[in-house]
C-alpha cells in the first residue's frame, strides 16, 4: 500500500481550508498552519458546509507557524494573501523539503517569480481558484458554489506534479483543470479583477451594479479592461476578442455584489493591490504599453493606503 | 449725494459673508439670503474676525429666500455652491431686476453660460476668490489670509459694471483685480483645483503631502495638470509653460492641508465635482483632447457619489 500523501496548508482562510477539505476527502493527510484561528481549529477542526455535503474535517496537525513543522509535506498549499507585511518566502521556507511541491493558490499577476527564485529546486504549481467560499467564524467556512481549480507550471507547461495534484482534486470532488498556459489564464482572470477591484475601493466600496450603472462608469471599466488585454497581449498572452464583452455581459447578469478587495477595504483588512493592479502596471511599463486608466487607479490606491496609514498613526 | 449702492448676497457662507463685509465697509447696503443660519444672522449679524480688523456687520436685510426680496439690488453676489440639488437660476430669478449686475463668486470652469442664458439682459461678472476664510459657527467666520478677487466679463472683456465692482472691493479693503480674460484665469486656477480636489477624495480624504508624497502620486498629479493645460490651450486659453512646475513647487512648500472638496467629502457635504472636474472633461471632449487620467477620476467620482446615495437610501 502506498504511503499516504501529506499536504500542508499555509494560510488556511476560506480558500485554503476549502481545498484542504477537498484533499482530505481524497485521502490526503492534511495539516494546517494558522495564526489567529489556531485555538478554534485545534479544538474543533474546520466546520465547512457545502453543496458537496459536509466537508468538516480535523487536520492531521495544527501549527501556529511553519517553524513547528517537523516533516516537510509532499504538497505545500500556499493560500496566503499577497500583501505588504506578509513575507511569503520566509513563511514557507521551514516547511519546504527537497521533494515538496509548492502549490500557489493566490490572486493576481506575477506572483510566482519570487517563489520560483527562492525555491529553484522545487516544483511550483500556479493555481487559480474558481470558488465561492467565505469565512463565517473561526474555523467555520461556507462553500456556496463552484470549486474548480485551474493549475499549471510557471511560466508554462504541466509537470507530473501538477497532473498528480489535479487528480487529487478530482478524487476529492472538484474539477482540477490542468493548463499548459496558466499565466494566460491569470491574465484572463485579470481582465475582470484588475478593473473591478480597485475601482470598487476608490468609489468607496461600490458594488458591481454601481460600477456598471452609468455610461460613464461602464466606459471606465471597459477602458481598463482594454488596457489589461493590451498588456496581456504584449506579454505574450493574447486573449480572445470577446473577452471584454463577455465579462461585461456576465457581470450585468449577476446580482450586485462586492468583490474581494471591496470587502477587504470595507472591513479594514490589507488589500491585494500589488498582485492585482501594481504588477499589471509594471508589466505595462516593461512592455511599453500605455495604461493611463490603470495607472491612475494604481496611484490613487497607493495614496489611499498612505492616507490609511497616516490616519492610523 | 448719490443713492447708496445695494448688494444682495445669495449663499452667505464663508466666502459670501466675507465679501459682503468688504462691501459693507465700502458703504454698500448689504442684504443677505441664507437658509440654515437665518436665525443666528437675523439675531446677531455676522461675526467676522480678520487681519483687516473686525469685519463683523449687520446686514441691511436678512431673507430666507429671494422670494422675500421686494427691491432688486444693484449687485447680486452669487456665492452658491455649484452642486446638484441647488438650482442657481431659480434661486436668483426673483431678485434679478433690469439693472442688476450679477457677480458670480464660484469655483470651476464653465459655470457662467447657464446664468448668461437665463439673464441675457443683465451684466454678468465672473469672479475668482483668492481668500482663506472658514465658517466656525452660525454666522461666525474666520478670515485668515488673502482676500483678492479677480473679476471680468464672461467670456471676455471688462465692462463698466465690472470696473465699478472692483472699485467697491478696493474701497472695502481688498484687491479687486480686473481681467480682460477671466476665463483664462479660471483655467489657471483649474490647473491646481482639478487634479488635487478629486484625487484627495478618491484617496479617502488625503492631504497635499500625501498627494505629492511619492513619485507615483506626483506623476499622477502632474499628468492630470498636463491634461488640464492641454484642454485650456485647445479652448483658447494657453497657459505659461511653467504653470505646472510652479504649482508643484508651491504646493510642496506649504504645510499639508485638505482642499475644499476633501473637506466637503470628510464632512458629508455635497462636492463641486461638475464645475471643477466634469466641465473640464466635457470641454476636453468638445475640443477632442484626450484626458484619460482626468476622465478616470471623473468616472470614479460619479461612482463614489452613486455609492454614497445608495448607502443613504
Amino acid at each position: 500500500m502506498a504511503e499516504q500523501v501529506k499536504a500542508l496548508v499555509l494560510g488556511a482562510g476560506a480558500i485554503g481550508s476549502f481545498y484542504g477539505a477537498i484533499l482530505h476527502r481524497a485521502g490526503v493527510a492534511v495539516s494546517v498552519v494558522l495564526r489567529s484561528e489556531y485555538d478554534a481549529v485545534k479544538a474543533d477542526g474546520f466546520r465547512i458546509s457545502s453543496p458537496l455535503g459536509d466537508l468538516s474535517f480535523r487536520p492531521a496537525a495544527v501549527y501556529r507557524s511553519t517553524e513547528e513543522v517537523r516533516e516537510s509535506p509532499d504538497y505545500l498549499i500556499v493560500a496566503l494573501k499577497v500583501v505588504e507585511g506578509i513575507d511569503r518566502v520566509a513563511s514557507m521556507r521551514p516547511a519546504v523539503g527537497p521533494n515538496t511541491t509548492i502549490v500557489l493558490i493566490e490572486n493576481g499577476i506575477d506572483i510566482e517569480p519570487e517563489i520560483v527564485e527562492a525555491f529553484p529546486n522545487n516544483a511550483v504549481v500556479s493555481a487559480l481558484a474558481f470558488v465561492a467560499v467565505s469565512r463565517v467564524g473561526p474555523g467555520v467556512v461556507e462553500h456556496k458554489a463552484y470549486g474548480q481549480l485551474m493549475l499549471g507550471d510557471f511560466p508554462k507547461g504541466a509537470s507530473p506534479a501538477t497532473h498528480r495534484f489535479a487528480e487529487l482534486l478530482e478524487a476529492g470532488g472538484v474539477r482540477g483543470v490542468v493548463s499548459e498556459n496558466v499565466v494566460t489564464e491569470r491574465w484572463r482572470k485579470a481582465v475582470w479583477n484588475t478593473p473591478f477591484n480597485p475601482t470598487s475601493v476608490l468609489a468607496g466600496g461600490a458594488d458591481t451594479k454601481i460600477m456598471l450603472g452609468s455610461p460613464t462608469s461602464e466606459a471606465l471599466i471597459r477602458a481598463m479592461m482594454e488596457e489589461v488585454c493590451a498588456v496581456a497581449a504584449a506579454a505574450g498572452h493574447a486573449l480572445p476578442d470577446d473577452v471584454i464583452e463577455s465579462n461585461i455581459v456576465n457581470t450585468k447578469k449577476m446580482p450586485a455584489y462586492h468583490n474581494s478587495m471591496a470587502l477587504d477595504f470595507l472591513n479594514g483588512r490589507p488589500m491585494e493591490v500589488e498582485p492585482i493592479l501594481g504588477n499589471v502596471v509594471r508589466a505595462a511599463e516593461k512592455h511599453g504599453v500605455a495604461v493611463p486608466h490603470l495607472s491612475t487607479a494604481y496611484a490613487l490606491m497607493r495614496m489611499l493606503i498612505a492616507n490609511q496609514q497616516q490616519n492610523k498613526a
